[in-house]
């Protein structure tokens, strides 16, 4: 019998899922998932998800730097923010990077407790789908969405998984086909689908667009961001 | 300004919504919302939505049909259930329909508090996007969705609404893009979009097809059923 695929599509309906067991695919499309994908291909030790600003501003250590993103921004008293950009290969080779960010770092928290928890992002999309087939169990494709909302940009990556995975996975539940849907539909311009995404618009507000471009680049790295769950640290 | 229009994809994802002054569009195509339509069409004088199994049975009155379903399937210790079928001119007219079901009854009494709640189904879409266009307020369609999870048939009639009401509302919101989206795509053969739902599969596992069909008929009736909150009872 093939695996089973599920798609969640909000933090909130995370408790409806069964995780023992299963793999986590964590989804954060703008920006955690993808930052933290360009963090660890560009060289860094890992990456420690935190969920409170003043935890990630309490870490010790030289070699950690603390970046914290609120409602699109960075968050007051943080020099480093959600943006991939500011993760280039000078400055986060061979360091930690700390991240609080208002949807992701906590999708990843939900999550522990599941056989197996990976980073998900369009850059890294043929990595994950190998991997997916490769480790062959049920898993959870989890998206962080906005605020515990729906949003468009992680059901796109969702739909693009499944879509992808056809044939090796059992997709056969609503959220699934509706992603794969939607996926389909937008796979030839994915920036037109996500302009009219209510964080693409909260984020062009930001001038951050390039953010967006970037992040919906798809494959740019082979890389699958993994937390570890003893340490707590997302390593490659 | 255009008043907005929002999807809410799950009971559980409802508190994230203000109901307040707003209209309510509560949505279980399969099948409460459609059986309440054909009821009062067919001359039920009222239904009372009932959330509990012993409540329902529990009520007092010579013209009250009690009916109940749970899984798909009429509850133990009643004879009526849940298929719009089962209510005729002949069995409803000039009664009470006293109902519990699994999702849409929930639904009803979590829209309490808004400013009116309307109940929908694609038997009265065209009557419902009439009323929607009148009323010109702030909306939440409210996908009943199956034990908390998103599902296809619920999500695919706001899509039709939302569809319908271009132009006179703001649906610049991730959910309602994606209902728009899937219900465009599979407004051709809606039946064949609704066949891949978990809920086409359990109820065609209880034989009740043909309820599914009659539920995906558009335009049967011009009536809008909508919940009087001071006597707790959806009236025409």
């Amino acid at each position: 019998m093939k695996p089973v695929i599920e798609v969640c599509l909000s933090p909130l309906l995370f408790p409806l899922f069964e995780k023992k067991g299963k793999v986590i695919v964590v989804i954060d499309i703008l920006r955690a998932t993808s930052t933290i994908c360009t963090a660890i291909q560009n060289g860094a030790l890992g990456v420690i998800p935190v969920e409170h600003l003043e935890e990630c501003l309490a870490l010790q250590g030289e070699n950690i730097i603390k970046a914290a993103e609120r409602n699109g921004k960075v968050a007051d008293g943080f020099t480093f923010g959600n943006s991939p950009f500011e993760y280039s290969e000078e400055v986060i080779a061979g360091k930690f990077l700390a991240l609080t960010t208002t949807n992701g770092t906590r999708s990843l928290r939900l999550s522990e407790g599941a056989d197996q928890i990976l980073v998900g992002s369009f850059l890294n999309l043929s990595a994950i789908i190998n991997r997916l087939k490769i480790l062959n169990q049920d898993t959870i494709l989890f998206c962080a969405g906005w605020k515990d909302q729906f949003n468009l940009e992680d059901t796109l990556f969702a739909g693009a998984v499944i879509h992808e995975l056809q044939g090796f996975f059992n997709d056969n539940n609503d959220p699934a086909y509706m992603a794969k849907r939607l996926y389909t539909q937008a796979s030839g311009d994915l920036l037109e689908a996500v302009r009219h995404s209510s964080h693409y618009q909260r984020l062009a507000g930001h001038g951050v667009l390039k953010d967006i471009d970037y992040c919906l680049q798809f494959n740019q790295t082979d890389i699958v961001p993994i937390l570890d769950q003893k340490s707590k640290i997302i390593i490659r």
